[in-house]
């Protein structure tokens, strides 16, 4: 095998927009596997918007990243050499050990993940910390009824387009906010949104909202914050449910997340705004993933994912997350699972 | 009987503060009782801040006050007159007719109250709006679980000197913010709270609150809005719930009230704001009145009323409100109750 691994590691901590300096690749040993672990060579890492709160050393949810230590987040591999009964040669595996081209993972670190039911890859999306905090954050928190309207920001994203077919299957009536003509049209055609509203194009924000929600708004699933957020907050019927899953807008703001306060707003409409990380559902995981998945193999939920090449690129793909260029989900694959 | 009542009527739409112009005192005639009817003369009126939002022409939890009508709220009176089955002379309603001198209220507009359980005003007060303000935001929002913390604003008025009561009688460390030290005093001393910062002498809020809650902050029953709440979002825990009651700072703004978004430190403690009005738990409210009138009677809640004197001094007492200057619930007395 080879001994040799490399690593993307945090080299200093961005204030403001990271950029290549907040990386370094980084060449170094690969440990051999004892008894009850395994070697992993890694075939794709997920690349999401939450990793930039982990750059800085603040309190959050998740601890802060280690500075000159690996870049850690989902990544999915392939055993090429065990020394646990768990595991054989040639499983593909789940953790959560990032960005590095092998790993050395013991039994607990790593789940087995069926190769059958759905190409590899969406176990890092559709089927797994993506697609269960779409599946959560709208169903426990958003709570949509038929026939309400439910907004949702970041709508092309990796989990706002699962969040919006979702609110479909429940009988909602699902406009997404995004930012390309593109985004606009895949989620019309290919998602079946009932509508969708170009933030970057539109003349007025709350004026073409009014037009898409004709009934208000009742749950709106943010994923962006700022002043899109401002905009939605003027459409909201009494007992708005807001489920806050990400402010992507204010991650790179270098002075403070300024705008109007909510809480007359929260008051007028006996709204509720609730954040919320994935973690706190963590003992209902299995029964998220099986409805994710029987919605998936029943063609109910379509999935796009933004998959770039290789492991040197692995912060462009990160950087590409803030310019809102990608649908879906954005992964970067590291090498070929073999035949 | 007189024929002539006074009224306060709406004159013009305060932008900024109410001043005197906001308001004009009438004279006009009584209407007489017809069958189903009773005439009221009005003993005690309740002056509340949420009346400011109601000021202004805009969409809200209650309507506008229409311009040149009679400012409607909260009031106490005697009957003096009945041509209905339901009521007779010498009855104490209560009702919501507003700022008037005498009123011919129809039976369903009014409801008879007991003289002899409590004092008649605590009516508008502890066993009123305010008291079941307090109950069910603290309660059904807040949810405080013994030896958490819970953080009041406003804590010495109407509403946040009964919440604070109520969190100590389920086992909560309270702290109360208020904006002098003879409510600081009234705070620690007569109502027990744990502790109290003085917000307008403090040098540092979040430094105060963070003495006064070794533990963090588990609920904020939000009073005010504006800086002092961005202080306490500082010192939020995971989990956090925050009942959003009032924004008195904000209702009296020119412009926007801006400050810092919250959507960041919602997400990161997975907290919740919740906006409400008393009007959302209507089909409860029997359920609240019997649980205060209890703790009342059993000596577990105090309270404090500032009773200000003459039908004409309503509007200063209005304004009042706003100084900061009364502690616990604010009332006008119009007449005397016969003995």
């Amino acid at each position: 095998m080879n001994n040799k691994k490399e690593q993307i590691i945090l080299a200093e901590r961005p204030t403001g927009t990271p950029d290549k300096n907040t990386f370094k690749l980084v060449e170094t040993d690969s440990k051999q596997p004892e008894k009850g672990e395994v070697l992993i060579r890694t075939l794709y890492v997920s690349v999401d918007p939450y990793m930039r709160g982990r750059m800085i050393d603040a309190p959050s949810y998740v601890a802060p990243f280690e500075l000159n230590a690996v870049i850690d987040g989902g990544a999915i591999g392939e055993v090429v050499e065990s020394k646990s009964d768990q595991f054989q040669s040639g499983d593909v595996v789940i953790g959560g050990y990032g960005w590095q081209t092998y790993y050395t993972a013991k039994e607990n670190e790593i789940r087995k993940i069926d190769k059958d039911i759905a190409p590899i890859s969406t176990h890092l999306g559709i089927l797994g910390m993506t697609g269960l905090t779409a599946y959560f954050g709208l169903l426990e928190i958003g709570k949509p009824k038929e026939g309400e309207t439910v907004v949702i920001s970041g709508a092309a994203g990796a989990v706002g387009s699962i969040v919006g077919q979702i609110a479909k299957i429940k009988g909602a009536h699902v406009v997404g906010i995004a930012g390309s003509d593109e985004k606009i049209q895949y989620l019309k055609e290919e998602l079946h949104f009932d509508d969708a509203v170009n933030y970057k194009t539109t003349a007025n924000l709350e004026n073409d909202l009014a037009k898409a929600c004709p009934n208000g708004i009742d749950v709106y699933f943010d994923n962006v914050g700022g002043e899109i957020s401002d905009a939605v907050h003027a459409h909201l019927n009494k007992f708005a449910r807001m489920p806050i899953c990400g402010a992507i807008s204010s991650y790179n703001l270098e002075g403070e997340d300024i705008g109007p306060r909510v809480q007359t707003t929260l008051i007028k409409k006996s709204a509720v705004m609730q954040g919320f990380t994935l973690g706190d559902f963590a003992d209902r995981f299995p029964e998220g993933t099986v409805a994710l998945a029987e919605w998936l193999q029943e063609g109910k939920l379509k999935y796009q994912e933004t998959i770039k090449e290789g492991f040197e690129n692995i912060p462009d793909a990160f950087l590409d997350l803030f310019e809102g260029n990608n649908i879906g989900k954005l992964l970067v694959k590291v090498a070929e699972l073999p035949q």
